[in-house]
């Protein structure tokens, strides 16, 4: 795979664009936290996507950039709002400086991203839009997301929203900005789009899976998403197909503050009285599935659609 | 004037824009604060500009919803940021729900502010330029401004550029974007821009005068400024003109805690002392007559020349 190319490439080119800018106070959280590292996921999908296109992946960089910008924008407001003090093993903005400095630098931040826009001519228009829209989403997602930390009986369509509009749509705008500097048709940008909800639900659907059955193996879940009573979608299908009676044990379970071993040990016995991890496994398939049909639709080359079906696999096994 | 028609116009339009968005948690503030209420100024602003430039109103519509969304956004953070309880003498947003809903729903509305922007097409990316290079510089003023609370020795340019920052760029956006809509040339846009920025500075400094001596031929002085030991102008004037003595008093007194009309007669004696008043109004005199300069340089009518100095006159008497 070619990511490690497409990530230097984007990381020269970021070095560049991080300004030192004044007020001090303003510019160096943003410095900051576009430094933090992290895997650069949907950065690289914008070049890679340019690339897989015909276009020449220089030319979206500075999208790739706004995509970056805008994530990391997403990440101090979402940590201010979570109270949450580390982030990639470091302070967060919010901790490290205030919570008023992590809202302005945020916003600040959020601007800059619209700003890299700038080199774009004919297609300004078009990612500005596109960009508008997945904005909104992510917002939606994430006021959802803080309404499900307090509501009882979420609906598992309810969730699917929840986690597409917070995380699969920001892979599926990289992608699809990538393909649109690269002038590619409708038919495609609009497929590569749906390639990458698709995926993005996988990937997070497996999230969910791997944070209560990835050590499985060695006999010992980690589980932090039961332990800090997240709504989850095993949870939330274990509540769907639940007996009264299980129903009552699994709020329950969800609302003490007991040893956090036990409290594990008897959520997973609920989870899997109800086989909800064999479904959820199922899930994840259905969607990666329709993620590959997507990349069949391309009207790209065999080796283009192959760079696509080897990143989701190893996105999908986590070794990217 | 034909203030009251131009802010009708615009009060109508808002009502259409102002929808009832999911989640509620995000859309209902959005509502709530727009539905606040305020002069308009801005939005008012870029009709009447359009209007004058030969356009047609109605094409700036959005533009006009856009610098309002983007003002009422600024409003929600900066309350946040200054622990504000209230805003046009209702609960600020994140007082009637809370500070995370206050950040998202800001988020939000700012993003919505760009979205405005979409039924332009040959203006799209000039007023997105534009709206970018603003509000970057609006949230480096309101850093400025908070840096400020604690910095001691600010010299009276770097307080001068704050304010043009945090209140006169958007004031002489308004202005200008109504002129890209008209499609006015270079020229206009800018003396028009330019227009709004000095104007928005003498409407700022004189801010800072009434503050002080507005009910002064009652005897009688108000001055939260000066009980919040708020670093204006005068403040400012009156530290780089002192004796060191006077400095030494000055501090002290924006340093306790003492009885309120006691203080401001004390700091009010050392401004006038050094004269620091009428070197205000000859300051916001100054602008004044910088702003009508830009008026004399329009390629427009005479009617609507006047139109803009007789806004003017009223904005500074503080009759709009």
């Amino acid at each position: 795979m070619n990511l490690d190319r497409y990530r230097n490439l984007f990381l020269q080119y970021l070095s560049q664009k991080v300004e030192k800018g004044q007020p001090n106070n303003l510019y160096e959280p943003i410095e900051y936290i576009l430094n933090l590292g992290g895997k650069r996921l949907r950065p690289v999908l914008v070049l890679m996507s340019c690339d897989i296109f015909g276009g020449k992946s220089a030319q979206s960089l500075d999208a790739a950039v706004a995509i970056e910008m805008f994530h990391n924008f997403t990440l101090i407001h979402d940590d201010i709002m979570d109270s949450a003090p580390i982030r990639r093993g470091k302070e967060t903005v919010h901790k490290k400086w205030n919570s008023n400095t992590g809202i302005l630098s945020g916003d600040a931040l959020l601007i800059l991203a619209y700003k890299m826009f700038d080199s774009y001519t004919d297609t300004y228009k078009p990612l500005l839009q596109l960009f508008n829209k997945t904005a909104l989403e992510v917002c939606e997602g994430q006021q959802y997301d803080m309404d499900f930390e307090t509501q009882n009986g979420i609906e598992l369509n309810q969730y699917l929203k929840m986690i597409s509009y917070k995380t699969a749509v920001l892979i599926a705008t990289a992608l699809k900005m990538g393909a649109i500097i690269a002038k590619a048709d409708k038919r495609d940008t609009e497929n590569i789009y749906n390639f990458g909800l698709n995926l993005g639900m996988a990937f997070q659907l497996q999230d969910d899976y791997l944070d209560v059955f990835a050590d499985a193996a060695f006999g010992k879940q980690k589980a932090g998403d039961i332990i800090e009573n997240k709504k989850t979608f095993l949870f939330i299908k274990c509540l769907e197909l639940a007996s009264d009676e299980d129903k009552m044990k699994l709020f329950n379970l969800y609302s003490e503050n007991k040893n956090a071993q036990e409290k594990v040990d008897k959520v997973v016995a609920l989870f899997n009285k109800y086989n909800t991890s064999e479904i959820l496994k199922d899930e994840i398939e259905n969607y990666t599935r329709k993620a590959l049909k997507c990349v069949d639709k391309l009207s790209i080359n065999t080796a283009g659609k192959e760079i696509l079906k080897t990143f989701s696999e190893n996105l999908m096994y986590r070794t990217i």
